[in-house]
């Protein structure tokens, strides 16, 4: 019915609040690691379960150049959310239009 | 920093492709229960755990008349993560705008 497996693993890391926030300030720009966990009020290995999280789904990239480990966001996997809720949408509408093509029928008959 | 407190639960319900596959059939119209479950190879408590999860997050709405249990989509969670994917959008294009900014200013230190 949709050929959207990893929708699984992206929509499970936007279920919460501090990877959500990592991928807004990521949205700003690339960062590293320790300049993302400033802002949270978490020790470093509980931060980076999330970090991992969001790269395992695929929505972050990292890369370590000597001992820093830099995260950028990666876009395609919110095109791949934004392709579901259009699907979604589409469906709705299709609905929408099968709904006027009955009444417009209907007005016919009723001429 | 984001006031999108119920998308922990939209999130999480539509990480399940049952879930999804059950938002994408309301999407053509309200069904029942019984309707809602015939395509899943699912023992009927096992599903009901999932209709549960999705009427939890906001994402549809069940009615019961009688016997039957009526489900409808309720698009204004979808809404809700629309609006949180075209602030990370906004944040992105913000971002290029700066970028652009910077190199025209370049381009003007140049010449």
């Amino acid at each position: 019915m949709e050929n959207y497996q990893q929708l699984d693993g992206i929509f499970q890391a936007l279920a919460d609040p501090t990877r959500r926030a990592v991928l807004s300030r990521l949205g700003q720009g690339p960062a590293s690691i320790s300049d993302l966990a400033r802002p949270f009020d978490m020790a470093l290995p509980s931060f980076m379960k999330h970090i991992r999280f969001l790269e395992g789904s695929g929505l972050i990239q990292t890369h370590k150049a000597g001992r820093v480990r830099t995260c950028a966001i990666d876009k395609r996997q919110f095109a791949a959310v934004e392709a579901w809720l259009a699907d979604q949408r589409a469906l709705w509408e299709g609905r929408a239009d099968r709904l006027e093509q009955f009444v417009i029928a209907e007005q016919d008959k009723a001429k």
